[in-house]
């Protein structure tokens, strides 16, 4: 069910990005933009979608705000992927932007990225009411900015900088900026567009955006590099703590799983409408990609 | 008068910016995005200011998009600043911040300022009506992003790539995206706020900006590196096309005279109100830096 729903959406969304950048011409930083937004799980988009459901909102309703933070997690990875960052040369199985182009062309397509994403949140078509789409654009700036998602980035850059491995409690704080605070904002977005209370969903979201982290540095030792797309095990030989180097690796199976139970817990208010976001969390803990 | 108000208005953006950025905490990236907002002419600024002040909301109530439009304007200076962008060591006179921090900071700081100009935006201080925020952030992206100063962005380095020099046209074209994409967005946010037609400050701002340009780049030839707290002749150096390398120094000084007159002409709707926004068109074409 989760994984048929997550292709649904994954089409939707694809379509959606494809059909607004149509409108961009064809410069090398638009077919940049259009390539680094292409293919992913999808998993923000996914809880966007979800989220707006259990609010009464079709997904017709929600595929801006969807299509908005897929939008700004491409740029993300993007400048994540810089040779100054992370230094990536493979994504999704593909070589990333700044390999496929250059530097210059991934730092401006990602640029552009992060604006698309304001772009389609500012569009009526995100919803009629103009105080609905300021409501998701703070509450995504808010996200994305130094106190939410750059902030983790600025971390793990830090610690790097500094050779010297995070804490446990450290590392949770990087991570919930890094991939949480997005992940937050989709599970949120829903709400907001049904204007209903987010706490709920967004309790789900730290928890399942948590887990996903877990389940990815998991992975980052046991994985199979062909599925991932990328390289693994960079992070240990680069001396970075993960959740697998502090809790060992039955430890950190055990916090993920205890964390998609929280996630699901979470969920309690929503009855079996929420059966797709449960699954999505048992989903983030037993994925092999 | 210009030079006064301009001053005025610096001052109240650099404490507003300064206030904001207050709340964000003292990580590097944080660090260097104040270093980033520091200084400059701030001309978007002014034009923000000023044109609403025509529209009779006062500098209280145009502060916050006259400190978006600077974050946004300080975001792409960082970027485009970068080794694999311009490679710019010096700006203001002093070290840019992949200088005097790193490139990953340099990064993120800029990716961090853009989310701070739409995080300003959403703000109800802005505009108490959501509908007028709205349209200020979806000019913004627009303005901004893959059809506006992104755009231009990635035209001047296509040209670069190519190893052809652009044409007048192109020029005009690219510098229109580059430059003129946020100086318009900035004269007409005044006319938006105060919930008038912003067409006449736009017609305004298209040719301040281009003469502003002209002015850039005669001064690149004639200036005084000193007081331009840049590196100069970089552009003739590398061999690029510039309005002096085509229209002649003659030239381009009388073009940039016509643009002046034109942009005065523009503001005739307005009366003695516009004096400011006058003196600020007959300044950018006289400045020494």
């Amino acid at each position: 069910m989760f994984s048929q729903r997550l292709d649904e959406i994954a089409a939707l969304v694809a379509a959606r990005l494809h059909d607004v950048l149509t409108d961009y011409g064809d410069q090398p930083v638009v077919q940049a933009m259009r390539y680094a937004v292409a293919g992913g799980k999808r998993l923000r988009a996914f809880l966007v979608v979800e989220s707006a459901r259990l609010h009464g909102i079709g997904p017709e309703q929600s595929l801006n705000s969807a299509a908005a933070i897929e939008a700004l997690h491409a740029y993300s990875l993007v400048h994540d992927d810089l040779p100054c960052m992370d230094d990536d040369d493979l994504r999704r199985g593909l070589p990333t932007v700044h390999v496929k182009w250059d530097q210059a062309t991934a730092v401006l397509a990602g640029d552009a990225l992060q604006t698309l994403a304001f772009d389609l949140l500012a569009d009526p078509a995100t919803h009629p009411d103009a105080n609905i789409r300021v409501a998701l654009i703070a509450g995504l700036a808010n996200a994305a900015g130094a106190r939410g998602m750059v902030l983790g980035q600025a971390l793990d850059i830090a610690a790097e900088t500094a050779g010297r491995a995070l804490t446990l409690n450290e590392i949770t704080a990087m991570q919930a900026g890094k991939t949480g605070a997005l992940i937050t904002w989709a599970a949120g977005a829903g709400a907001i567009l049904g204007r209903a209370d987010p706490a709920p969903l967004r309790t789900y979201a730290a928890a399942l955006g948590l887990a996903f982290q877990i389940a990815d540095d998991i992975l980052d030792v046991e994985g199979d590099a062909g599925k991932a797309g990328k390289r693994l095990q960079k992070d240990a030989q680069a001396g970075k703590a993960t959740f697998v180097s502090l809790l060992g690796l039955e430890g950190a199976r055990v916090r993920a799983q205890d964390l998609a139970e929280q996630a699901v817990a979470a969920l309690s208010p929503y009855g079996p409408d929420a059966d797709a976001l449960r699954d999505a969390a048992r989903f983030v803990i037993s994925r092999d990609s």
